[in-house]
Order: structure tokens, then C-alpha cells, then sequence
């Protein structure tokens, strides 16, 4: 066993831009072929380990090789028992805990999937893990995953659907010295936005764990010129919606929330740009429940879209557990402790030995 | 005398976008050169013909060479009593009764100055009439002016005040998923935008004709990301003050109705991007009076700005006279008919004859 916070400074400081994952991507791929007791494929990017035990179950253990663009904080810097820089909750100290892991642990209670993957930090499209599905679908079966995104190492449980919807409200040009003669788009936002702002939201509680749902205007336009009452004016909003529903019955919602402010007849439109059903905790998976108990705490619900998603759209009930604090993910101060990294570490081991 | 629906489809087969209309001004140059009783002097693409005939008043009638843009509409169409296309009503209908009244009243009961300028429907700085002021401002002297701008051939009197102002509200980003560790900006616009979209308006009676403000949003924007809690959103309003108001006693007027939707304090910040004051009707002024009376109409308020509140500036009361509705200015159907063409030239012939 290696020292992780010297780990995981080593995997920050070559750069893995997503899409730009090869050298990380070659280090690990080194790393793991070492070990005798792996299998080890290399799909474009992603690199996949397992070992071929025999036994009785398979756990996937998954992590990203990519982070979201430096700033300024590319270089790793060391401070005690800290590492500071991009990547160090998102999730290289994550990264460090499985190789540290897999290099070290011949011999599992369970066989072990161990997956290294591409581009996880833009469009879902261009997913690594996507591309492995696709090309290499074998590789990436189990019986549960543990998606080693920041969770300060307690269980993150499930994850909430996703979709953005841009709405369109018309209105009638006009020159602003006469606006009785048109009607003003920007100002038809009120009742929209004001009802999108004081949404009370609703709370689901699955096994324990407590989702609450979320709606945000995440961008606004309008206006035509400095003299025009403009006749066009657009939202798009993000609703954030608990496991138990999945987006058509999100989508009704949201109708049932605002339509009323919309006016159909005046040419106002409503598109879904996009969408990502999210995942129930599933937590009555003995591998999750075991990873439960073995974190020693309660978990919680997963408010972010994560890839645990993925694996439950293939089938794979799975949870989020990693080091690192998840509010630093994409952060200016984005650091990890190497308390959270041997913690980790401790309770990923006790869970696969 | 000749046809002046003719005559304005000739000025609209020039065609004159602000900033090229030299071929324009050396059409009229020639025309007014060919006057004896006219002395004539050209500045840039600005011409401005005088008499000199010794008479106590001097009336200064402009009117300005350019159009904007044609929309499908470049060329002329003359159909019965009505010619259609841009500048139609806006305004080479217009310069078409100065022509005709210039090249046949040598001898008016008033010195007249006739001024075609440039470039007045772009930016106020590049104005002609500008131009003129810097280099030749004796050239533009006079007791009273008439700008030849489409009124219907109604006095349209004085004009109003236009001011913008840029208001950007604040918030703290955060991800969506977790939008109570941030505050949404977008949100925050509701209570700015009700406040503006209800406000019920301020009327104002001077000489007679009532001058309605306005206030609307003429833009909105904001956003960071599909995911993000934006921090930032911005609003640009266009507010028409009456011209009882300068534009100091209508920015405070907008912030008395508006800073309580505001947080200095959260970083909130307030820009008057532009303004120009208006100008009263100046009804009591003797040959404005007698416009009025040889309209045969009782006068309305301008409530668009025009280069009436330039010549107010500078110390000369002017009000609005022209064939054309102001309606159709600028509007893919623009046109104007004979009779409102022979109309504006019988009340401006009356005027100074």
C-alpha cells in the first residue's frame, strides 16, 4: 500500500482533459497490467480490469479518468495532509483508492470489475462508458457498481432524472414609444418565472433516503432592438426529479405547473432539450447494503445525475461512494484530505474482502 | 407644380441608406441650385438652401435623406394614388414637398431654410443635422422649424424623452441539483419586471396635446450553464418621458419605482446606457401656432423622439409635419397617397406663403 495523498498528487499531475484521457489512460492501463491477477482490456480510452475468480458475485467498481478544465488550479499542490488542484475530489482521489486497490488485493471475497473510464465531465453522448457498453457491453456486467464520484465517503444512494425544457412565450412587436400597439414577450416572463421560483418542490423518501426535487431557470433571452418591444422570450429551466419517476411523468408535471402561464394559441412553444432518468437507491442489494454498513453511516440521496443512472439503465443497481467533498467537485478550492482517501480505501477493502 | 406622388417614387428610386446618400444629395443640390432666389450650401451629404429676403421671421424646414434598410421593399411602386416601398412615408414623401415648395415659392412672407440632412436613422451621434451644428451652425438658425417627418400630415407636436438603463441583478451560482447553497438571478428578475410591466404610467397635458410615458423591458439575458444556478441576469429598459422632464428628473423617477426590487448590497448595479431629452410643444410660439391653424386639426403629442428635440437644444422650437403614417415607417408595407402628399404641401405652402 501506497501513500494515496502521494497518489493521487501523481494522477493529477497528468493533465486528462475530457477527451484528452490518453496518457492518464496509458499510466493506468501500465499499472494494471502489472498485475498478474487481472484482465485487463483497453477500449479507446477507457481501460477495463477484472478478475476471473469464479466467484459467486461481480462488483463494478468505476471511476472517470477525465476532470472539467483547470482554474488556475492545474498543478497539484501538497499542503500537509491535503492535495489541492482540479481533479482532486473529481475524482483522481477516487482513482487512486481503486488502483491502490486493485494492485493490491489479488484475491477478493467477490470478483471485481475494476473500469477506468473516458468523458464523463461533457455530453452524455460522448461517454466513455457509453462507447464501452456499445462496443464492449460484456465487460462492464456485474451484480452491482460503486461509482467513485465525491461523496466524502459516505454512501450517496441512487441519483435524481435531469431534463431542461425551453419554453417560448410570443408577444406582438412594436415601437416602444407605442407598446399598447404590440405586446411585450419579456414582460409575459413574470407569472412563469415567478411560478418556477417559488415551486415548493417535493420530497420522496426511498429506503430511507430523502430526494428532493429541484427547478431552476437556468437562462434567459429577449429583446430585439434598443427601441422595439420585443415579441419573443425564452427560458430554459432544469428540473431535478426523484428516482420514482422517470421523465414522461416529470415532463406532466411540469406541464401541470405551468401551462397555465403559457399561451398556446399566441404561439408560445415548449421543447424537451433533454433528459436522464435517474436511479432508486436500490439499496436492498446486499452488495450495497453491505457497502452501507461497512461506511459505518447513513446514507443519503444522490441530488446530482451520476452514472450510477447508467448502470441502472443496463440493469446494474449501484451506488456513488468515493473520497472528496462533493461540493468542491468543479470548485476553485477543490481539494482532498488523505483522512478521506485511507477512509475510502478502508471501507471499499472491508467490502471486497 | 409637378405630380408629387411622381416625384416622391423618383427620390425612392435613389436609394439613400444612411451614410450613401451622396447620389441623393446631389439630385437635390442640383434642384435647388437651379433657383435663383436660393442660396445653397453643401456640408458632407448635407444640403441646406436659404432666401435671404429680408422678412422678420425665418422658418428652417428639414427633413433627412436617409432610409433604413429596405425589407423586400427597395423599389418604388406606384399603384393608383399610392406609391409603396421604404422612404415611401418616411421620408421621401416628405423631402418631395420641401422640393416642390422650395423650387416654386421664390418669394415666401418668411425667409425660409430648407435642410436635407443625413444619416438620421442611425446613431445620434453621426447625425447630419450634427454635422452641420459643429461646422456651419449659422447655417441652421432660424425662430422656428418644422421637421418633415410622417404625422399624417397632422401637427405632431414637440416629441418625448428616451432614456435606456441597463439593470443587472446578482446572485450566487450554484449547481442545480443543489440550488439553496446559491441564490438564482433569474428568479430575482420577477418583482423588476412586474414592477415595470404594471407600471400604469404617467400622463401629461402641455398645450393641449398629452403626452403618455412608456417604460418597457427591451431586453433580458442571463444563464451560465444547463446546470448552474446562474449568478447574473440583466435587464435593459427603454423608458419615454414627457418633455416636462430632463432626463435627470426621469432616471430618479425610475429609481423611485424600481430600487426597491434592488440590493446594492448584493452587487446590484444600475447603468443609464443612453438618453435624450425631449422637447415641449411650443405651441404658443407664432408660427408653430399658425401650422396649427393651417392644419386644420388640432395637434397630438409626438411621443417618438425626433430631431424636433435636436433643434430645441439648440434654442429653436419645432414641432412635426409631414405626409405619411408614422405607423408605417420602418414597416414592410410603408407608402404613402397623392392626397396625403398634396395635403402636407398645401398647409406648409399656406404656411409661409
Amino acid at each position: 500500500m501506497g501513500d494515496l495523498l502521494t497518489a493521487t498528487g501523481d494522477l493529477m499531475a497528468v493533465p486528462s482533459l475530457s477527451g484528452r484521457e490518453g496518457p492518464l489512460a496509458d499510466l493506468v492501463e501500465a499499472a494494471l497490467t502489472a498485475c498478474p491477477w487481472l484482465g485487463v482490456e483497453r477500449v479507446g480510452d477507457n481501460v477495463v480490469a477484472r478478475t476471473a475468480l469464479g466467484r459467486g458475485q461481480r462488483l463494478v467498481l468505476a471511476g472517470h479518468l477525465d476532470t472539467v478544465p483547470p482554474v488556475d488550479n492545474d498543478a497539484p499542490r501538497l499542503d500537509g495532509d491535503t492535495v489541492w488542484g482540479v481533479g482532486a475530489s473529481d475524482m483522481k482521489g477516487g482513482l487512486a483508492v481503486m488502483l491502490d486497490l486493485a494492485t493490491t488485493v489479488p484475491e477478493p471475497a467477490v470478483d471485481v470489475t475494476w473500469c477506468f473510464y473516458a468523458r464523463e465531465e461533457i455530453g452524455r453522448d460522448e461517454s466513455g462508458l457509453l462507447e464501452l457498453w456499445q462496443h464492449e457491453p460484456g465487460l462492464l456486467a456485474g451484480d452491482a457498481a460503486v461509482l467513485g464520484e465525491p461523496t466524502s465517503a459516505l454512501v450517496e444512494a441512487g441519483c435524481q432524472g435531469t431534463m431542461r425544457v425551453r419554453i417560448t412565450l410570443r408577444g406582438v412587436r412594436a415601437h416602444t414609444a407605442r407598446p399598447f400597439t404590440g405586446r411585450n414577450a419579456i414582460h409575459r416572463l413574470v407569472p412563469l418565472i415567478e411560478r418556477v421560483a417559488t415551486w415548493e418542490g417535493r420530497e420522496v423518501v426511498l429506503d430511507g433516503c430523502t430526494y428532493a426535487e429541484q427547478l431552476q431557470v437556468v437562462a434567459v433571452e429577449g429583446g430585439v432592438a434598443a427601441n422595439v418591444v420585443p415579441d419573443e422570450a425564452r427560458v430554459a429551466l432544469n428540473h431535478r426529479y426523484a428516482p420514482d419517476r422517470r421523465h414522461a411523468e416529470a415532463e406532466a408535471f411540469l406541464h401541470e405547473l405551468l401551462d397555465s402561464t403559457l399561451e398556446p394559441d399566441a404561439g408560445d412553444t415548449w421543447e424537451v432539450l433533454d433528459t436522464g432518468d435517474g436511479a432508486p437507491p436500490s439499496l436492498g442489494h446486499p452488495l450495497l447494503r453491505s457497502l452501507v454498513e461497512k461506511s459505518g453511516s447513513a446514507p443519503r440521496a444522490k441530488v446530482g445525475w451520476t452514472d450510477v443512472a447508467s448502470f441502472w439503465e443496463h440493469g446494474v443497481p449501484a451506488a456513488n461512494f468515493g473520497p472528496g467533498d462533493p461540493l468542491l467537485a468543479h470548485h476553485p478550492d477543490e481539494r482532498v484530505t488523505r483522512a478521506q482517501l485511507e477512509r475510502a480505501r478502508d471501507v471499499l477493502r472491508a467490502l471486497i474482502t
